[in-house]
């Protein structure tokens, strides 16, 4: 043992390790010595998902002596997840286990949080070029003794004078910069002004392009489009993972860690913003030469005094590159979910996670972005797009922007699937809004074998409806199955979009029935009852030979009655707002999000995630929510549309509406009893379709 | 020798001693370590008031072995102020030796930077209440499922619904606390307001007074009135020394020492904002009970396991506290002259030294005060007050806030004297401003024994017509030199108002001819050709044992002639103004400014600082520029008047005027030529006023 108060931990096998206070869990630790371990519940003792192993044994290298004894008492909630024979040799849970004395921990390869597949590329939208900040170039006469006007007053002048600026004020961190740049540039100077208000970056002379970021902040992922604000170009998408993951996979997991963790709030904070200045720094990279290491004429590498190559600017020939830093972002928007929202900006969250869900605030943000950590321009202001209410926050205003749907005839029915789902109904004339608890279910959390969307992941499915025998597709990998040997599938478990296909296919080929019981009819060895709980049915999608985590991959009835609940929610909240309109029919629905690019439209019908439409006119919109951050990114205007958006969308609280109760039970049905499929005749077995 | 590049210093009799960096001056040494040191010129080595002396020898307590020769070469600009013998025991200019190794330094009392006496109390002044920041109480209903609305909407609509303040907007800072604030009110909430648009603080429940503070930077001091909000009483005066002076004692000298010093800007700048922070704490301290050591029932003071004492707070009977904290200030306004406002705000002050003098900029600025590093409530903004041209800044705005010469029919002459005198005359019919050079001279600065008005120095002197015998008392003493033991004097140096009380004696007695000369009729042994300087004559004004530094202090022929540019600066400003006004007389003349509140009215005619007037329409207004801080803190409409003011008086820049020249020569003489001076006649010796 270390210091007084301060042990050792060492995490295998990524090796990271380091002193931490005595008395922390092994997941605080982790978090502490940057080592990424699945917490889906966000500490909760349910999930199960950060089972660790205590070694046993001296490790000299590290000058550690490592015992399972060096941890808290075994807790009750642990026999769920753990079996006597893994607890015999050392597992705990992470979240449980509070670290007394020196231990080395292993995580196993199904702890490890995988690093998810993102794609957010930018789609093609039309708008109208009105940004928020402008540039504009004046030349100015030096002052003299007849005219000794101040740099400030002699510059506003000129704009309002050229431009018919008037009345601009300047940010003071800007006007620290304004004596020398106004004559560095021989009194020819280009200012950068905000909202026709206030000028927030000065250059000298005479500049044409200037830039600005669009981020859509997902509970998962972060998106962010590096966009030219001059062309309207989009430069570059880059993205990450939202690093608050660590602290929880859903957003109600973080609104408790930060209830439970003094400093929990300004340390998720601080880790988004963290991310968003790496996404800054990411984004600007991509406008520099490549490196390379630099060589002599021999070919030989280069190295410096301490042996380190020297890496030299690697131009491809005839290409120019922007060379754009950090402090060349003049503009920067911002969307998110309400938690999303509260939680980057340090909003006590635990409000929104409380009926009656009010926000801290609905309106939109101009936040300096020095006051916010973000290192771009130091002047500049940050844009927060404003929220709807309850869970349905900025990001769905960003979408509603994106989609138009209050200037349009048509229907519509948009759906954002997350671990919140976020429905908006309408057309011109009304629009309203509701959030459905959809959970985590679809994103794969809270199941078995859930994941995220990673490699080993399986994302498709098929089941034979004779012999109920499985082939199935991992990311990572091209090759389905069939066409691979066992072992080089390295399956780790289910993601989102393969949850669903997964039931779809359960059903399709009559392992399940529309109640979503488990058939009696079994046609393989891959039904059985869960060996530690003999009340748990399950059926093995992939068997541990063909898994890296060296066990069954499987889905139980638990499972399915999660994804029951998941759609169930979803539906009856569509059909509850149809009603709400006065309508049984939309023209078309819009999915939203990585779920909605990744989903297979027919297998969404068949299990009844959304109420029928022609298949043709249930269209997927991508990251709808960082084409929203985009828009008002380069059209002020939109922001407007925005503010009148998010308070002009009616809310609608839908566990207080009548027969919800009674439409979700039938909701959760496969396919549910209420609504005829005729698409889905030919699709599905005649006596499965037509089964009580 | 320590570390490598690093040297030990050791000043005595301070005593404070450290490692700075080998080849940096004694100065800038003195400053690192916390030492005060004379600098009048800011390093430009033209005051030797910095003079130290290398000691020689082992000090084996510190682990010191000092050498004169520790240091850089001697350099031919000392000997001017350093005698062969002082050389020989190792005098040298503080700003011109750089450290080259181990050295401990002896600063000798003439050398020592005082602390300056400072008075600068509250005037009784007609504000009309209308603060940028008022608060409002609302009590609001809390959220339900059938309105679920936000905290901040919730109180902006009761705010809209009760007070009528339509679409105000929420410092992010301040919205951070919304959340618990209104709940812990229980619904009821009081919110600060700025300029109806802004809220800048939130309290649970109802409260009813605020706080804030006006602020005026001098150059040589900084006084801060700390106001209760609503009752607009003045609760207490606070004041400091600008901790700048150590960089140089006048504008001028931070300008070049800016110019001269990488980084010295920032750092003038982090010294007077660590300065206003300290006013800060000083106001709320007042506002605390006092602290006692604590004693148990014996009377015997109990100690900590550290054996210091104990404190207790021992608040008088039956007196309440208000028991204010730094985040309670909600408001605070700041003036300050040109060069004070840029290196504040760490604007590049160079240009405004520079012909044609424009300054970065007029207007006014509202600077949040976190950004600025001020530690008062933090979404609070500070006020700085607009600039008008030239040197006339902020600070001669605040003093026509206060004045309202603008609204006044009386044509008033307004003088605030300091290192650069700043006039304005007119009346609500017109105004006109300039700056003239008076020179550091009526602050003392300059001058071969000039000091800030600290112990020691001489304010006021009486010479004998018939003996020229001299009679003075010094700061910090009650009883003149007639009254006292010679060596009770403890004399240092002549401060400001003291000055021109010695030259306006020089010349009642006669020692002095009205063209500034030594009069040839000496009648004691006071006058003296320079031992040094055999071109120099001077007079003695306290013998040698009546010092503290040992030596005889006298007044220079060239003293006079700093003296009398000084006058001759001001009394052709004024003329100049009049003229290009049009008019012979004033109807009164204000004096502003700490110089102002000494000055003897009729001395001053007899130097002729000023244009004839009747002796009581010679007012003294004190610190108006302070005052006028103060009227913008509590009248927001006075800033509005403080913006036309700024960009309304004509500013008229002297030096190109016709017959500057001339006037100026003129305007040396003691009284000068151009106007008659009724009012002296008794008051000088007839013989001199009409002495050609």
């Amino acid at each position: 043992m270390g210091d007084k108060g301060k042990v050792k931990v060492i995490f295998q096998p990524s090796g990271r390790r380091g002193e931490v206070d005595k008395g922390i869990n092994i997941i605080e630790a982790s978090r502490r010595l940057g080592v990424d371990i699945e917490t889906l519940c966000g500490e909760k003792r349910v999930c199960g998902k950060c089972k660790v192993r205590i070694e046993k044994g001296s490790f000299e290298k590290f000058g550690v002596v490592s015992d399972p004894s060096h941890v808290s008492a075994w807790q009750q909630e642990e026999e769920k997840f753990i079996t006597p024979e893994q607890r015999a040799s050392g597992y705990r849970l992470g979240c449980v286990a509070e670290i007394q004395d020196d231990i080395l921990v292993f995580v196993p390869e199904e702890s490890r949080a995988g690093k998810q597949v993102v794609s957010k590329a930018a789609r093609d939208i039309d708008i109208n070029w009105n940004p928020a900040v402008r540039i504009y170039t004046v030349t100015v006469t030096p002052p003299t003794f007849e005219d000794p006007l101040g740099d400030f007053e002699r510059m506003t002048q000129a704009l309002e004078k050229e431009y018919g600026l008037k009345g601009l004020d300047i940010d003071w961190f800007t006007l620290r910069d304004l004596p020398n740049t106004i004559r560095k540039g021989e009194w020819t100077i280009t200012a950068a002004v905000w909202m026709d208000k206030e000028i927030i970056k000065v250059w000298p002379g005479r500049v044409e392009d200037y830039y600005g970021l669009a981020i859509d902040v997902g509970t998962t992922t972060v998106a962010a489009y590096f966009c030219n604000m001059r062309t309207m170009e989009v430069l570059d998408t880059v993205s990450m993972m939202n690093p608050q993951c660590k602290y929880g996979e859903d957003v109600m997991s973080r609104i408790t860690y930060h209830m439970q963790t003094p400093g929990g709030l300004e340390r998720m904070s601080d880790d988004i913003i963290e991310g968003l200045n790496e996404l800054v720094r990411k984004a600007c990279e991509g406008t520099h030469p490549p490196m390379k290491k630099k060589k002599d004429e021999t070919g030989k590498v280069i190295k410096d005094e301490s042996g380190e190559p020297i890496m030299i600017a690697d131009p491809e020939e005839g290409k120019t590159y922007l060379r754009l830093e950090p402090s060349d972002i003049i503009d920067l928007t911002l969307g998110g979910n309400t938690a999303m929202h509260h939680i980057l900006l340090k909003l006590d969250p635990q409000y929104v996670g409380l009926a009656p869900f009010p926000p801290v605030v609905h309106r939109s943000l101009d936040i300096r972005a020095r006051d916010l950590g973000i290192g771009i321009n130091k002047s500049s202001r940050v844009f927060i797009m404003p929220n709807e209410a309850g869970f349905v926050g900025a990001d769905n205003v960003c979408v509603l922007v994106c989609e138009k749907p209050h200037q349009s005839d048509t229907l519509q029915l948009i759906i954002d699937i997350g671990t919140n789902g976020e429905l908006v109904l309408g057309n011109k004339d009304k629009l309203i809004s509701s959030s459905c608890a959809t959970g985590p279910a679809l994103e794969g959390a809270q199941l078995a074998f859930g994941m995220r969307a990673a490699p080993g992941a399986i994302e498709r499915i098929k089941i034979d409806p004779e012999t109920h025998e499985v082939d199935y597709k991992v990311i990572g990998r091209e090759a389905w199955l069939a066409y691979s040997k066992p072992e080089e599938m390295k399956t780790k478990g289910i993601c989102g979009s393969g949850i669903l296909d997964v039931l779809a296919e359960l059903y399709r080929s009559g392992v399940v029935e529309k109640s979503g019981r488990f058939s009696k009819n079994q046609k393989s060895k891959r039904f059985r009852t869960n060996p530690d709980n003999p009340r748990q049915k399950e059926f093995i999608i992939a068997w541990a030979n063909e898994t890296s985590i060296d066990k069954d991959v499987v889905i139980t009835q638990k499972d399915i009655r999660q994804i029951q609940l998941a759609k169930g929610a979803l539906y009856t909240g569509c059909k509850l707002m149809m009603r709400r309109m006065g309508i049984d029919k939309v023209d078309t629905i819009k999915i939203a999000g990585a779920f909605g690019t990744h989903v297979d439209r027919e297998k969404a019908l068949i299990m009844g995630l959304f109420p029928d439409c022609e298949i043709e006119k249930i269209l997927s919109i991508g990251n709808a929510a960082g084409d929203g951050a985009r828009v008002v990114l380069l059209d002020r205007d939109m922001r407007v549309d925005a503010a009148w958006i998010s308070r002009n969308v009616e809310y609608i609280e839908l566990t207080v509406e009548k027969d919800f109760e009674r439409q979700f039970m039938e909701s959760m049905q496969i396919p549910h009893m209420t609504d005829p499929f005729p698409h889905l005749e030919g699709l599905v077995p005649e006596e499965i379709l037509h089964q009580k």
